[in-house]
């Protein structure tokens, strides 16, 4: 049975590889990228995502660590032990989690995505910031949403910032990314109903009845979705509005969105 | 009339002085603030909120700063005629707006809520993250808040990353500051319904009748809220969460919980 080697070279190939992770070019090049701490790496374990590599600090002891030194060995990954300067150094931050994985990204294809899987997908166009990207997989996750759909040039969710934001919801909702045209080839080869949301819409956003499968689709932070991406649209809503500043955080605006489609499912449920 | 002055030198003691305002301890000791970008000093200019100092771009044109001087200068300030390198060292972003203003830092007493002047409130214990005050001000705007009662230690809503973040809100909604004692002494001094949202609740969120003035109490981004601040709530709510992580960013679950308020005071109106 193999067992965890020690590193405590910087100039360790694999810890130079590790964190060139950080460059979304070198994430490309390998199909790898890095997700840190216990939490977050819970989050893959239980959604069956097993590290090519797990980098711990020497001296942490938990459970479910042990599950995934034995899990990453078994699949013929690494396990290695490592002090705080090296996680420091593949994390970057100040204070690094004691536990490091290494991953396969996964497919972003439309076909991974299968639309009866769930009642409820969000599907994201142009969202550029990753705390956004994270928190909307987080929303996701809390309203039972079967994942999330990039549209265009998006944050790359397998970067470190991306990555950290989801808090392990990247791991347990589905993600595929595709142009807008390719998205609305494969929307209308089946079911669903495109709901956008738009400051310019006539209609309340809790008057229609919403159908599963259900595709809530939230615009670019600064600009909103695009006069003919809105036309698209199944259904276009607005929010209540009621101050001076006509906007609200993108994230925010999917969760109170995606909260009104599940409360009316919940009330005929 | 005054005309605005041109500077150029970065060793300028004014230009100093404001690239100071980055750090906490000069804002505290000098009582002021900076904020950038045309956007959110027109909100700051409607909600009446006067420059002490402005700087603007050379070249810069738009009717709006030409109010701006003009108020600036009308009020004792001054306004300053600057390059794009003086703007980028005030505000430390590559690539900085045209325009900035150095603001006096309001008043965060209590005592400066008027909970009769809106019919909510939003209350954040030790909320740490600008980005995330930045939302919840917004979603304050977008609801119809009065403001938002920052309790205990919390993010400076005068940093440079929160007031970009807030995107003009910081000067249409209301800020106040106290520790959580002296909060509940000034709401039980009045009317108004406190209401917590918990993992732990047995009340659906949608199930109560929500009454004005309401406050919505949201907890620290990791922690949530102590057991004993819940315990002093009227109303104890819970969101579904359909999902693995029992977790919702904060700004996301403050908006879900004032949308379903001003949704149950829409119905009956």
């Amino acid at each position: 049975m193999p067992m965890p080697r020690e590193i405590t070279a910087f100039s360790n190939p694999l810890v130079k590889e590790t964190r060139a992770l950080r460059d979304k070019k070198h994430r490309r090049e390998t199909g790898l990228f890095m997700a840190e701490g216990l939490r977050i790496l819970a989050e893959a374990h239980e959604a069956g995502h097993v590290p090519v590599t797990l980098f711990f600090g020497t001296g942490t002891r938990h459970p479910l660590l042990d599950a995934l030194v034995a899990e990453t060995e078994a699949a013929g990954g690494e396990a290695i032990e490592t002090n705080a300067d090296i996680l420091h150094k593949l994390s970057g931050k100040d204070n690094p989690q004691t536990v490091l994985g290494v991953y396969r990204a996964f497919d972003l294809s439309l076909a991974g995505i299968d639309r009866a899987a769930a009642p409820l997908w969000i599907v994201a166009q142009a969202l550029r910031d990753p705390g956004n990207l994270g928190t909307i997989l987080r929303t996701g996750d809390a309203v039972g949403a079967g994942g999330v759909i990039l549209v265009d040039d998006c944050v790359d969710p397998f970067s470190v910032e991306a990555v950290r934001a989801t808090m392990g919801a990247l791991f347990t909702q589905r993600l595929a990314h595709a142009r807008w045209s390719e998205f609305l080839t494969w929307l209308r080869a089946g079911p669903g109903q495109l709901i956008g949301t738009s400051l310019q819409a006539g209609l309340d956003y809790q008057d229609p009845a919403y159908a599963p499968p259900a595709f809530i689709l939230v615009g670019n932070e600064a600009q909103g979705l695009p006069a003919d991406y809105e036309a698209e649209c199944d259904l276009l809503v607005k929010m209540p509005m009621l101050g001076k500043a006509d906007s609200l955080n993108a994230a925010v605006a999917t969760a109170v969105m995606a909260y009104e489609v599940i409360n009316q499912w919940r009330r005929k449920a």
